[in-house]
């Protein structure tokens, strides 16, 4: 059986969500996975019951503190010992869980998941791996927003992580992986992408497939689109944005009954991130999962889903060989 | 009366579709704009005879060579003297043209704007800006794709740029210009981004909003975005395939009457990139505008309408009156 630590005060909506997610993928994994849910005692009991179940129906670790969305991450880490965040990681760290799972502070759980987990030798920094819906099968765009500096043996590093998730998780064993850039051609884009490539060229393990452009992102024709986490985070949220924009243009455009229609839910539920369940740490000795502070409780089922998926197929043990072995980096 | 040589010869589907534009702009625009086409004249001549124009229609410059589009750009425009680009854009130096218009090889044209025309004093590198549609008024990204490595002085440049074509050409007397970036607080991004947050507060001439946000760019909260041009060429082709993406979607989820309904087609004409024709090179001594490969004819004749105003609305020599003045320098 595995463990999920759940962070049941972090979100927009904590701890309502945070529960009400818990209890879906309690009713669809069954006895397969124990979900901790990692808090405040008494208002998770409390939303336990409004959501009509017993207080008792999943074990509960008290953490009196919480990171707010917009505090400091390495100030709240430090300053807030009892934090949900911190106590849920700490089980991990301690074996009594498998997986930490938070919709919270981003920055915050980033900053706790490396200084309590650590990180795989040969790995500077975590890289956040976002899943893009494209209509078939997603493809995942690392880093998305943890590093915004980062060196070609950075972006190397991501591609060899990156491979890695997209056969122990997505189950693609030879992933394909783009490097982005503006252009395909091998001489075009800036200092660091440049060297990156001629490192990639080498690389073993996946298949590169060079430069990918923006428009290539979604053509499914990679698995894997390494970049550094300041263009990540700019695309994934400009993704998101589109799909709204996309929303309104119809909604003032159409018909209701059009809206209405099993087909237009089925488009947004295609392009709807949450489908993917949040966003993991990769390079952490663990397993540690981001979710939207937005995240409705179905992306906080689905994260739990994937969280098993990366203990089963022992993501972090791999990704941990693949650097171990001196392939990741050059 | 405004002339814009025209370069018949680049795009997916010269000489055709940039002959097709031209008479398109030409029975709209009337006599407010004389259009110069540029290009192997018999082959020009005889697009118009197919386009059931007489072959007279507009004055020809004749130019036997072509830059292909995957021609290095430096090579391409020092080994071809009379290429259309080079001869389209000579047209403008010697005081023949009030502007250029291309579908043609970008870096060829972007190089030979900046070597024929030149530079405003103070501007180090032409910025490309891009209008990407928002659902109302369409926002200026810049740069998009000219410049992959920028210094925090190019990005404040580039945000002095983007506020006077927002003035001249989209006629917003205070517009708000962002800078691009992974969180709205001061001290987030990389350094360069820091550097430029910091050297843009003290900016006047324009409403500095602070940083944006990938969701923001279509949010309708400001004119210009400023990054980048390796940012922004990504987010840039990113989000004209995800408007492939959504059509293709729902052309497989809905019924075919939905796809082929007015309000269906609206959303797609306002998600339509070409409808604002084309993407300005900014800080050039001139009016060089820069469209798309596939760009359909409809783009052409909005690139020749943006062309006429860029040119009526002294949008070069206003930028240039933005640098000389210091402002736009740290």
């Amino acid at each position: 059986m595995i463990r999920v630590a759940l962070d049941a005060m972090g979100g927009d909506f904590a701890p309502d969500v945070p529960v009400q997610g818990a209890l879906e993928a309690a009713a669809q994994l069954g006895d397969s996975c124990q979900i901790i849910l990692v808090g405040r005692r008494e208002e998770i009991e409390q939303a336990l019951l409004k959501h009509g179940s017993r207080p008792d129906a999943f074990p509960i670790v008290d953490a009196p503190e919480v990171v707010g969305m917009s505090e400091k991450p390495l100030a709240a880490v430090r300053g807030k010992p009892r934090s949900s965040i911190t106590v849920g990681l700490r089980l991990q760290k301690e074996g009594k869980a498998d997986a930490f799972i938070s919709a919270g502070n981003t920055g915050a759980v980033m900053a706790a998941s490396t200084l309590l987990l650590g990180l795989h030798p040969g790995v500077d920094r975590p890289a956040i791996g976002a899943l893009f819906p494209t209509g078939a099968k997603p493809v995942l765009v690392l880093d998305s927003g943890a590093n915004v500096d980062c060196s070609a043996r950075e972006l190397c590093g991501f591609a060899h992580i990156g491979a890695v998730y997209a056969k122990d998780v997505l189950r693609r064993p030879d992933p394909a992986v783009g490097l982005l850039n503006i252009g395909e051609e091998e001489e075009k884009g800036n200092a660091v992408v440049k060297e990156a490539h001629a490192m990639l060229k080498g690389s073993t393990g996946f298949r590169f497939v060079g430069n990918v452009e923006g428009r290539d992102i979604l053509s499914g024709t990679v698995d894997v689109v390494v970049c550094d986490g300041f263009v990540g985070n700019v695309v994934l949220k400009f993704y998101e944005s589109v799909a709204r924009l996309f929303r309104r243009l119809l909604e003032r455009e159409m018909d209701p009954s059009v809206m209405e229609s099993p087909g237009m839910a089925e488009v947004f539920r295609i392009l709807d991130y949450s489908e993917y369940g949040g966003a993991p740490l990769l390079g952490i000795r663990g397993v540690s999962i981001i979710c939207h502070g937005s995240s409705p409780a179905r992306a906080i089922k689905n994260a739990i889903r994937v969280a098993m998926q990366a203990v089963e197929s022992h993501l972090s043990q791999h990704i941990g060989a693949e650097f171990a072995e001196g392939g990741a980096v050059a």
